[in-house]
This record gives structure tokens, C-alpha cells and sequence, in this order.
């Protein structure tokens, strides 16, 4: 055996900071992207210009690869079986994406193992919205298409059966679901490898502006440690009964009652684990590298009592490098993770990380330097 | 101003680990690589092959680069002085880079400001090696070439007039210096940025076997509070006196009778700071980016008590990967860091690090990894 190839389908973020992470393992990495200038193509040496969803701009990305992973969930699953007949491993493969893919599918299999999720059932029609609402508490009721959805995109919360119609525009089924008296939102997240081994991250409190994730704490403030360890649990759990391999990001609500319910999966690494990358002994990105060459995980848990992870989204002000000075003298600890992507108002461009002892400090921190990064913030 | 493209003229495990840390930063990376093949042209999108030994090789890479840093010392000093002329910021600059060149230069230089050396004389044969020794205890006596000399290449330690030849047959000055009684060997690492802001990392222990860095102990052990002070004091005026801009590492004796004296001095990321990079704060290649940038730099303090780091060389059993399996299943804390190259006995082809409170602990399992790496443990 040999340092392996690994192939990585989709040059965003994800892939950027998944390369990052490759890079003291000394394994090959081999990334399909859109254009030459996605965000990870800036920085692979070994770049294929390619579109994901021809099947032999795939086929011809694979050969040379020894396992395929991916930096967004929209391979279509017959390429995927497509590729594992060819005898490239998929990680994670078909039938475990399918679930991240499609929100019906997933509803089904969490119901199927007994998993707590909000109130939902797919729904043909405004009228038929209007039974789902009458059989709970009424509306307002979330409609979701169950494709294609992303930070917020493809959610609607709608008040009445005549703002039910818009969903139902784009073709595609759109499951409907109770709207959750949550507390706060939490994400548990855990990373399997093909022989079984799987690691916990500890559980973190997420906080969403506009549907876009914002700040991410970890681990969760105030997190009651049975409920805690349940969510941890939980999202082993799924993993292992949809056979994921990688990073699986379990989106949960807590709810008032004290129960969590979950959200959304992504079968990747994931926004709500980027702190890991300065707060954990081993980063989501790392762990998600070792699962899916079956190596041993590595140590998940934290380095430091608090991590926070603000989001950079673009503003109106494009020049964000200049904003380096203030930001980096002010704060010799923080960490900053820009993607090379264009500003463009409401992107996400980036994330600062900070840790520390007290939880006060290090929001203060990761909120300044974010808000300055971005323009909102100018002393 | 937009996000700058820094030039690295070299394709080395340096190379390869400050890319690793400008990652983050969203900078772009530019690399003069020997070969495709080199450790960093695997993992750097940008990457020019050709000699930097070549004038307008160089310049051309120049072109569109914001600023020209090294992962090594061999860039003819003519050469950095036309790219200055270009226009191009170097950094380090020419002038300070001599003294990393030239080992008569740099004791010169230190003499001049007052930082204690060694005994030392540029010496012109055998016999005035002889007079060198007689001015002092005798032999046996250190003599290494000026210019040209790495990890124990270009050193000699002669016990007699005879064995005094070899050195000369090259046709390079030779430096005589006196055996240095040491107790160990220390390094003192700093970065310093153009602007004049400067930080010290922690001094560490460094141990040699056959000429090559073997282990490094972060912070040195039992090390009086004093000498410490002292050492980083020396290292933070070295910087300042010699206009060096970007990382330095002052390689230190250790005397019998409590002094420092300099052995060494490399200006760029240098194996006694590669346990920075899972130890400390920020690493040396994050704050030698930082430094060549002229950004502020970041917080050089550790991050665990005890980082140990070990390096791995190449040993007789060629397939280090599969030697993961053991080494990560058996510590889920270790850290590798692996450079692409291909293993040959002796070389440096990677390093792992570990960290803890327990120093025998995180000793034992920094030397196992690394010993199962290379193939001399095997169970």
C-alpha cells in the first residue's frame, strides 16, 4: 500500500479546508470543480475542471482516485452506484447520501428508527397543507421542497393555506412540518468509518440569522449532560443505521419541553463543526479524511473549556484583507479562515474561531473580528 | 487592496507546511519548485517549475508576486538584490540572508553586537587549524564551510593536523570553531515583520543524533527562568540587528558552565519550530506568512504544557502509510505530519507530534510513533 489518492467531488469551502486538513497526512488529493477558481481550485495542486453531474466527466475524475468523497450532497445517486460498480469506493456511498439528499427519505428512515422529529408529512397541494396544520396545532406550518434545499433556501414558514401556494411552484414534493417551539437550535456531530469505529464531537449550540448559521459555541452552554449525551447518542445512532461514512451533522432543536427533535442532516463536514478545526484535538476536516480511508479516527474532543465560530458573510465593503490589520492586532489569539471567494453581500466568505476560558471574552472576540472582517463593525 | 500572492522560491517540506498555514488567511500561493514532484508542488495549485539558480527564471516567477520568501538559503544574493531592483519585497532581505549564507559572515556579525560565539576563526589549512587549536585547549576542533552546509553536511570534527585536509578540498573558506563543552542544545525561535513588531516562541530543547535534529522539547525542560529570558533576549536582538524579516531560529549551546553560545542561525520555518504547529498558539509558518506579509503576528504561547516533536526518517521498510493503521490506533492524539517524499534511509520524510501535561508521556508517545514510522519498532 501506497499513500493513497483521495477524490474530492465539489471545490467549495469544504473541499478547501478538507485539502488543509490532508496535507500532514501526506495522502494525494484530486479535486473536480466547477471552474478553476472555487474556492478549494485555488489551493489543490491536482485540479480537474469538470461537472459533477455528467457521468463521465466523472468516470475519468475517479480513475486514479482510491476513494471518492464529496464537498456537497448533489451527485446524482445513479452516478454514485455508477461508480461503485466501477469499483471506486463512494464515501459516504449512495444509499447512506440519499437521506441528506432527499428530506422525505429521510423523515421515512427517522421514523423508521425511532428517531424524534418535528410533527411532518409530505404534502401534495395547499389544501392538503391546510389538513397537515388542522391535524396539530393549526399554522403556521414549514413547507420544505424535499431537494435542493440550503441555508434557509427551499423553507418557507407559511401563515395561511393561500401562502402555501409558492412551494408547490417549483414541481418538486414538498414535505410539511410542525413548527418547532425550540429553545435554541444544537448540532450534534460524529464521524464513522467503513469498519464501525465512530467518534462523538461534543454538542454545540448553534444560532441561525436569516436561516444562515451564525455563531456556533461549543460545546453547548448550559447543556443539561443527559440531554447531551442523548443527542451524542443519537447522531451515532443514525450514522450507523444509515451507514454513513464521514462526517454526519445531526441539526437539532431543543425544544421548551426539554425533548430534541431532529432538524436536518448533512453528510459532510459542516458548518456547525468548524470550530473544531482551533477547538478539538482532531478537526471534523481531519476525522472526515480518516473515515473515509478506514483509518482510526482521531481524539474529538476539545482543546479549550469554550470555541466559538462566527460566520463571515460578505458586505457592502469588498476588502476584506485590509481589515486583517485592525482585526489581527487587536486579537493576537484569533483565527481566521477565509474561503478566496469573491464578497458578495450575505456569502458566506469565512469564519473567525476563538477559545478561551470564559464564554463572555471569547463571544466578544469572535464577534468583533467577524463583524469588522464584514464592515459592520468599524472601531 | 486585495488579497496578496506570496512567492515561495523552493518546493520543500517547508514550502509545503507555510502553504498548509496560508490556507486560512485566503492569500494566494505561488511556488519555484525544482520539480512537480517536490514535496510542496503536490499540494500547491500555483506552482512554476525551474532553477532559482537562474536570474530570469526568478524574475519571471517575481512577476505578480507580492512579496518573495525562501524555504531554503540558497538563492544567490545577486539575484535578491536584482528582484529588489524589480521592485519585488524580499524577506528576508539580501542583506540579512548573507548571514544564513555564510557562516564567516554571521560570526563576524555577531561578534560586532556583542552575542557570545563560540571560539571562532576563519582558518586557510591544515596547519592554521593547528594554531587555531593551540590558541585555545587544542583538539579536537569543529571546522565547517562557510556556505553550503546542512544537517551535519560540511562539518568535521578533527582530532589532528592530518584529519584537518578534508575540509579544504572543496575550495570554500573554512571556518574553525572551538568543541563546545555543552550540556544540550536549545533553540530560541522568533518572527519579526517589517514594521519592527517581533514575538518569541518558548525556547525548546533540541537533540541531534548524527548531526540531524532528532527531538524537540517544547518548552526546554528545567530550564532556568533567567537563561530562558536571556536565550529569547538574544534571539529578538539577532533579529532586529540583522534586519531579519520572517521566522529566525538561533541555534544555542548549552554550556557545562550555564551559558549560551550561538551555533546556528536559519532564517525560515526551521525543524526546531515544527512543534508550533500543533503546540503553540500560532505556528511558526502561520507567523512567518504573517511576518512577510507585514500583518500583525500572532500569539506565539503554547497551547499544551508539554509538545514533543520527533522527526521521522526514512528507514528500510519503504510503505509508511500502512504503519498508520498502528500508530493512530494506538493514539488518537498523535499528530503526523508527512511530506510527500519518497522514503530513503536517513531522510527526513515527516514528523509527528504529541502534547500533554506528563512530559515521560508525551515523550514515549511522540518516539514510538515515530519509531514504528521508520520500522524500528514494531510492535
Amino acid at each position: 500500500m501506497t499513500f493513497p489518492v483521495v477524490g474530492m467531488v465539489g471545490g467549495g469551502q469544504l473541499a478547501r479546508m478538507t485539502h488543509e486538513a490532508g496535507i500532514p497526512l501526506g495522502i494525494r488529493f484530486k479535486l473536480l470543480s466547477d471552474t478553476p477558481q472555487d474556492s478549494a481550485a485555488q489551493v489543490v495542486g491536482d485540479v480537474v475542471v469538470g461537472d459533477y453531474r455528467d457521468l463521465e466527466t466523472l468516470r475519468a475524475f475517479a480513475r486514479g482516485c482510491d476513494v471518492i468523497t464529496f464537498d456537497h450532497e448533489h451527485v446524482p445517486t445513479e452516478h454514485l452506484r455508477a461508480l461503485e460498480a466501477d469499483g471506486i469506493p463512494v464515501r459516504p456511498g449512495p444509499d447512506a447520501l440519499v437521506h441528506a439528499q432527499d428530506k422525505g427519505v429521510m423523515r421515512a428512515k427517522l421514523d423508521a428508527i425511532g428517531v424524534p422529529c418535528p410533527r411532518h408529512r409530505v404534502v401534495s397541494d395547499p389544501e392538503d397543507v391546510a389538513a397537515f396544520a388542522a391535524e396539530g396545532d393549526g399554522f403556521p406550518v414549514v413547507l420544505k421542497t424535499v431537494r435542493g434545499g440550503y441555508d434557509g433556501k427551499g423553507v418557507w414558514v407559511v401563515g395561511s393555506v393561500e401562502e402555501a401556494a409558492e412551494p408547490f411552484k417549483a414541481g418538486v414534493a414538498v414535505l410539511a412540518e410542525e413548527k418547532v417551539d425550540f429553545v435554541r437550535e444544537l448540532a450534534a456531530n460524529v464521524v464513522r468509518s467503513p469498519h464501525g469505529q465512530a467518534v462523538a464531537y461534543p454538542v454545540v449550540e448553534s444560532r441561525q440569522v436569516n436561516g444562515v448559521c451564525d455563531t456556533v459555541i461549543a460545546p453547548a452552554p448550559d447543556l443539561d449532560e443527559d440531554l447531551a449525551l442523548r443527542a451524542e447518542e443519537m447522531a451515532l445512532n443514525i450514522a450507523k443505521e444509515l451507514g454513513v461514512v464521514g462526517h454526519l451533522a445531526v441539526e437539532l432543536f431543543q425544544t421548551r419541553d426539554g425533548r430534541i427533535l431532529v432538524n436536518e442532516l448533512a453528510m459532510r463536514p459542516h458548518n456547525s463543526g468548524h470550530w473544531s478545526m482551533d477547538g478539538a484535538i482532531t478537526s471534523q476536516f481531519a476525522n472526515h479524511v480518516r473515515a473515509v480511508l478506514d483509518l482510526p479516527l482521531g481524539d474529538p474532543r476539545p482543546r479549550a473549556k469554550w470555541t466559538v465560530m462566527v460566520n463571515v458573510l460578505g458586505g457592502d465593503y469588498p476588502d476584506m484583507y485590509s481589515a486583517y490589520l485592525h482585526c489581527m492586532a487587536r486579537d493576537p489569539q484569533l483565527k481566521i479562515h477565509m474561503y478566496g471567494k469573491d464578497v458578495k453581500p450575505g456569502r458566506k466568505v469565512g469564519h473567525v474561531n476563538t477559545y478561551g476560558d470564559d464564554l463572555d471574552d471569547v463571544l466578544e472576540r469572535a464577534r468583533h473580528a467577524a463583524g469588522y472582517l464584514r464592515g459592520t463593525i468599524t472601531e
